[in-house]
């Protein structure tokens, strides 16, 4: 091999969870040939974090390589709804909601991926045109057996909860995207790892060689335990203010940070691990990983304001300008502290709050309050500090 | 009720396996409207016998009383064949083929029902026109515990057998069929009782009063014991010669013929009992049955000229004027007489051989044989009969 396609297999590789199969990902990147890398995306309203950008950056590395990408949106079942009728939230799209939901994904994605080499496409186009015989025709290709080793077919079926027939269907009518696609490659998260591989199989019933399949793994969130969610509130979305990502970014644990090196920078793999040789102060990594991330999503300049602002307020001790006021409206003669950072939001649990309470991490008005049966009284009016991120005014009133 | 609605009644129960469910079949009879009563066959090369005609005569039975009778040509299945591409034997059929079938169908079927009140309808008419989305939406009326429940495909699905998924995408739209229909009953064997109820569900789910399902039992062949059927080689086809029919339906049993009086004739329940009572020779019901079987689907004519033939042959003892010629080549010095009708097909084993033999029904050239040791060599040429019914002339050569 050369050291080129070494190189681009090495930056293909990186933070990967799965290469199915790896030689015929060397042959085709050997082969020269512009490769059609494929990622299929949720027509619904898109609203990326952090988290999401673990495929798109790998898209990117492709397009880089000079591959041609696919930004797959399956807008043809998202138009369809929930045929059972049981899911009322689950209405079906109209055009022109995917296409607005469309504009939306552009706009956020292209802050990675570059617009002039990167064909979104709908499945709609192709799929719109499908007659139920063709549909049989696909789904004669695939056994309810093997449909039923799919995880959360199986978990379902063995606990008994209904699977409409229908469901069925989609993952037969994504495999069947890279049919139409003739897609080479198709990334996904690892929990798309069965649908992908759907793809494998239609293809060679097409009479067509299998992509390869690469499945990327599902970013941790802040907590660098849960995997990135909007619902856990563990995330960085990809919209948020320079402060705010800045701020959550420096909030995370070394170690977590290491992880979000491999999966969101696109510092090289012998520059990360020069800064891991070097034993630099974590944080001063950490403040490269945060203006790395902000400008990707801003600009320069507000990752240095980003910068200024986060030093002059926790290095220098000194408040933000501006500080959130939380109402709390006491039954009760007095609260503790934890049950109060607990009610507010400022701690996720009262134990977590206890924690940090004798850890030394939570101020009012600048003093550190250690005593965690500490209590407080109605009709206060004080800033609570929690932790290096966390900071509001709290206003305690009578019931 | 009145007593033109309980005899309505006793008409359409007569014979039948199960009514699902008779309260309403009662209300929508007692309503005086026309129903619209579907039944779904078959698109392949249709060769019927008696056991079909079951359906038929209960068809008959509703279109006598006033109501439309719908007879569904399920093409739409048939045109695409088997996709999984295994079963090499289920080419899709062609548009000519289908029409080619359904005009056999008719020369068959219409000589119990009446052409003129008969609608002969093709499920592609509408199937055809259905987009993937549509069938989508079909698809989630129903769950995939619920479709393995079916009997066949609970088996194999518990026993590895694959089921392809577009397997359970044909019940489905049989269903449809009666939702496109507005039927109000729809008539099937017992074996199809799954199918016929996906209809009810499915009209539920399209906002329509669920059919009424009757399934009619399986009729027996001529054995008695395992169901009619052309492999089985124990049928009576409704193409076949009128010496044939009549021969045929002389050689059941009494209590078979009893049983074929239920479901295959249109002698009043009351005129049947009358004969049961009367306790007449078996023999000359049975002849009462097979001319009304042999006037049905020949005439009047070549069934009074059957019965004169049998007569003359079987009563008077006379061979009659035709007689096939077997040949078969001997490589040992002489043969059982029990082996003998074995091979030559007169008898289906050696062991029911033995016992024609032993009980006198076996005769050479007139003579009863009765020795179940009789040897037969080569270089002869006898005429053997055996029963009432199998005679041939075997010329025994050496090898």
């Amino acid at each position: 091999m050369t050291k080129k396609y070494d190189d681009a297999l090495a930056l293909i590789k990186r933070g990967v969870d799965e290469i199915l199969i790896e030689k015929d990902l060397e042959e085709r990147l050997h082969s020269g040939k512009t490769l059609r890398v494929k990622a299929g995306f949720d027509p619904t309203a898109p609203d990326i974090h952090l988290g999401h950008t673990v495929l798109l950056n790998k898209l990117k590395v492709f397009q880089d390589l000079g591959h041609e990408i696919i930004f797959l949106i399956g807008d043809f079942t998202g138009m369809i709804g929930d045929p059972t009728g049981k899911n009322i939230t689950r209405q079906p799209l109209t055009r022109e909601q995917v296409d607005q939901n469309a504009k939306t994904y552009k706009e956020q994605v292209f802050k990675i991926l570059d617009p002039k080499k990167t064909k979104i496409m709908f499945n709609s186009e192709w799929l719109g045109r499908k007659s139920a015989a063709d549909l049989i025709e696909i789904a004669g290709k695939y056994t309810v057996a093997r449909m039923l080793e799919r995880d959360d077919f199986y978990k379902r079926f063995s606990t008994n909860q209904p699977i409409a027939i229908h469901e069925f269907l989609y993952p037969l009518l994504q495999g069947y995207d890279s049919v139409e696609l003739k897609a080479d490659i198709e990334l996904g998260g690892t929990d798309q790892k069965f649908n992908l591989l759907m793809g494998r199989e239609l293809q060679k019933h097409y009479g067509q060689k299998p992509q390869v399949v690469i499945t990327m793994p599902l970013l941790e969130g802040l907590d660098g335990d849960k995997k990135m969610s909007k619902s856990l509130d563990n995330y960085i979305g990809i919209n948020e203010l320079p402060e705010s990502m800045f701020g959550k970014i420096m909030s995370i644990s070394d170690e977590l940070m290491w992880r979000y090196f491999e999966l969101l920078s696109f510092e090289s793999t012998a520059q990360i691990q020069q800064w891991k040789k070097e034993i630099l102060n974590p944080r001063d990594i950490k403040i490269k990983l945060a203006q790395e991330i902000v400008t990707r999503f801003h600009d320069k300049k507000s990752a240095e304001t980003a910068l200024e602002n986060f030093t002059s307020r926790f290095q220098k001790h000194q408040l933000p300008e501006n500080i959130a006021e939380i109402k709390i409206t006491l039954t009760a003669p007095h609260i503790a502290l934890a049950n109060l950072l607990k009610e507010t939001g400022l701690a996720v649990s009262v134990s977590e709050a206890r924690r940090l309470i004798q850890g030394g991490g939570v101020k009012i008005n600048g003093e550190k309050i250690t005593d965690i049966n500490f209590a407080v009284k109605p009709n206060t009016s004080d800033t609570y500090q929690v932790g290096k991120l966390k900071i509001a005014k709290i206003v305690v009133v009578a019931d």
